[in-house]
This record gives C-alpha cells, sequence and structure tokens, in this order.
C-alpha cells in the first residue's frame, strides 16, 4: 500500500556477476532491512549490467522518481568498475581524483603502497561527499540523493552506519509474522476480507514447503502498531473458527 | 559485451516479500544460469511490488525490449496474487477461467477437493499456453514472448523442463572462472589491456575475502571457448610474470 506520506528508495545493482546468476545478489536485502528500520520504503530494485548507458539512464530515472537511491557495486580498481564514471556523467560533473577521498587512502596505505592502481578508486564525481569504508579503506560516495556504496556484501554492511545521519525517514516500518500449518486456498477468502477491512496494511501470503511440510506464512506490514494488532485479532478470528494450527517458524 | 546476434531475456520478480527484505530472490539466479545454458542472456532483473499499474507497465516494457520476459511471483489463490489479472492487461486479453487449467487441477485433486479458493489458480488470460508444473498442480501460463512462473523456488525450478522446448536460444555462454591470491589494484592495468585485446570476452574481476583471505576472482564470459582460451593465456602469461598463485575457490 503506497501512501503520499512514505519516503521511498530504489535499488540499483550494477554487475554482470548477478545477472550471469554467478553471484548471489544478497545487498538489496540488506539494504532494504536497513532503510525499513529507518521508514523508507524499498520500492524497487534493478539489477543492471556493467554498461555506462544503461548505468546513466536507470540513475536518472531513479534520482527523480525515489527520495533515495543506492546503487551497488562497480567501485572498485579494475577496468568493469565504471559505476563513479558513470554517475558523474548522470549529474554532468566532473570525474576525477577526489581531494578528500586520496587523503583518505594515503593514510589507510603504508607509505608507498597508495600505487597508481589504487589511485583509481579515488577517482568519482569530485564534488561528492565520501561515504567511509572502516573495513577495506576505498570510500563510497554520495552525490544529492544517490549513495553509491561496494558490492562486497560485508564491506557494504560496514559502511551503513556511517549514512544513517543522512536520511531523513519515517516511521520505522513494522512487521509481523503468522505462520500457520494450512494451504493458502484455505484462507484466501478470508484474508481477503481481512485485508479489505484494514487498507493500511499490507498483508502478505506466502506458502512454504520444508522439512515435507506444507505451511502458509502470513506477513503484516505497516508503520501502525494498533493497525498490525487489528490486523492480528481479526486473523486470530478466522484461524480459530477454521481450527487451523499456529506453528513456530516457515 | 552485448552484440546484434545475442538472444537477450529480462526478468521480473513480483512481490512485496522480495522489496521487504524478509526473503532473499534466489529465483533471478536459477534463471539466468539456466537461460544461459541455452545460449539466452539476462540483460536485466526488476523487482517490483504487487501491485497491477506498475506490474502491467513494466511487462509492457520488457516485452518489446527483451526476445524473452520471465516473471515470478503472484500467481496462488491469495488476494496479493494479481500476476495473471495483471497480465491479461498487459495483453488486452480476457482474464477468466482457463479450461485446460481447470482440467489439470481437477485431475491432481482429489474429487470434492477442487473447492472455489483452489479455482482462483485456474484464472488466467483464456488464450494463454500452460506450463506444467510437477510439483504442486498449478500450473503457470506463457503469452507470447512472456512466461510467468510461480515464487517458490524448488516449484519454479521443477516447471523449468517444461518450457524448454518453447525457447530459441544461442550459442550456450561459457564461463570459466581463475581465483587468484591478489588484490585488484594489483592486476588492474594489466587486465584492462586483456580486455581490450579480446573485446568480444566479458572479463570480469570479483574481489573476495573469505576465511580472512583476500583473493579476486576473474570470471571469462564468451559463448566461443577458443576466445575464452586466448583471454586465458593472456591473464596466465600476466600473473606469471607477477608471480601471483592461482588459488582453487572463492
Amino acid at each position: 500500500m503506497t501512501n503520499k506520506k512514505e519516503i521511498i528508495a530504489g535499488i540499483i545493482i550494477i554487475g554482470n556477476e548477478i545477472l550471469s546468476g554467478r553471484t548471489q545478489d544478497t545487498n538489496s536485502s540488506t539494504l532494504s532491512i536497513w532503510l525499513n528500520s529507518l521508514g523508507i520504503k524499498v520500492q524497487e530494485v534493478r539489477v543492471i549490467p556493467d554498461l555506462e548507458k544503461i548505468i546513466v539512464d536507470n540513475v536518472n530515472e531513479f534520482r527523480k522518481k525515489f527520495n533515495y537511491v543506492f546503487t551497488t557495486g562497480g567501485i572498485g580498481p579494475t577496468h568493469d568498475d565504471i559505476t563513479a564514471a558513470s554517475i558523474s556523467k548522470a549529474f554532468n560533473l566532473t570525474y576525477g581524483l577526489h581531494k578528500e577521498a586520496v587523503s583518505v587512502l594515503e593514510k589507510y596505505y603504508k607509505p608507498g603502497e597508495f600505487t597508481e592502481g589504487r589511485q583509481k578508486m579515488a577517482w568519482m564525481p569530485t564534488k561528492a561527499d565520501l561515504i567511509l569504508n572502516p573495513t577495506s579503506g576505498a570510500p563510497g560516495f554520495n552525490v544529492e540523493n544517490v549513495y553509491c556504496l561496494p558490492g562486497v556484501p560485508s564491506i557494504l554492511k560496514s559502511m551503513l552506519a556511517g549514512i544513517d545521519h543522512k536520511l531523513i525517514g519515517g516511521k520505522p516500518i513494522l512487521t509481523q509474522t503468522i505462520n500457520l500449518r494450512t494451504v493458502e486456498s484455505e484462507i484466501a477468502k478470508s484474508l481477503s476480507n481481512v485485508q479489505d477491512n484494514n487498507k493500511d496494511v499490507d498483508i502478505g501470503s506466502y506458502p512454504f514447503f520444508r522439512a515435507g511440510k506444507l505451511g502458509v506464512a502470513i506477513v503484516l506490514r505497516s508503520s501502525e502498531q494498533s493497525k498490525i494488532n487489528n490486523c492480528n485479532s481479526e486473523i486470530l478470528k478466522f484461524i480459530n473458527k477454521k481450527n487451523i494450527k499456529i506453528v513456530e517458524s516457515d
């Protein structure tokens, strides 16, 4: 359920390694959970290849459409790392050696180790704000509402704490899951009635098949705990009537 | 590297549970690996919410842009399953009870168990071709170049064998990975030269940090084994010179 007050974000995952299926993207899930906790809802995720025109077009579309845009991947030192150059192009900004990034990297490496190969990691829009990297030195960066992060999940995670204060979110999005030993068709009609009565709550129904057992996870999402509670009690009513068991987890 | 001969696909992952970060999408990686084996390259993945207008717009954009489009999710019996209705709208086709789907589901369930709640799984574009589901009965469907599959990964996987014969691919996309005990900045310049000499091969460089050890995975992708071999030997030359070790895996 989208409403006007919502603060929304889009995520752009840049990288052929994700599109080929070689690497499983986990960054969008990390970012979504973190953003939800700040009251920011992720409205769209796109996975795109390492091609400049495609990156520029998608960044320009997303930065108009969403309050915040996050990109992951393509900010390392090799030939396939073209995010920083592409973002410069998207914003029509100078792409060059970023003075503060140079100074951060000079301090990070031992004397003489900030080699030519490593200098590429300081090339970015010269006016960008840095996002510090406590894990491996090379910073991400931020231009207007676009935040560019690396693709390596552990490094990305370690950089989020440095961005929190820059984002203006809404009420945190709360979530409650009810796991049932049933099949979706048994509860579809009753659940649809609950959704009609609670239009402000996003109610999802997800079948699961684990350890040979069927079940359905019902997920309630809203920024108002009282609305989730209302929904929850309506669901408890119909599952009691139908004699459906609640199980511990999906 | 995109060239004109390539057969390209787009994937649309439909579901709030992925956007919220609750569920990790694995279907796009499954589909990409399978499509690559058929010589079809995935050019874009989008994750979008369960909202009709957004589904319709994305399907209509993708079916013009790509040879093949795959959607996952939203074909179950609950209120949040709106993929079949949205696809009908996108193609301007009648959304109704699909005769063959009814017959498939009547056979799948015991007499009397094909209840009203389950009938929704037979609602789809009435002219769609079915994609049979050997795991849980409810079929997916295909309209023109758009293939609609369920969101549950094990069910989706079991349905792919029923689609192979409908797709006209190209040469399978081959891949070779060389894992090196080095950092990207050490090899960036040499690797960039190799890419310049081998424009038809897609060369990716991916740092990894596992068990406390740094490394770089170099991934070569092309539909021509000889081109991969050329690239490989150029890479072996420079890593020998630089005295960089090959390691078993990332």
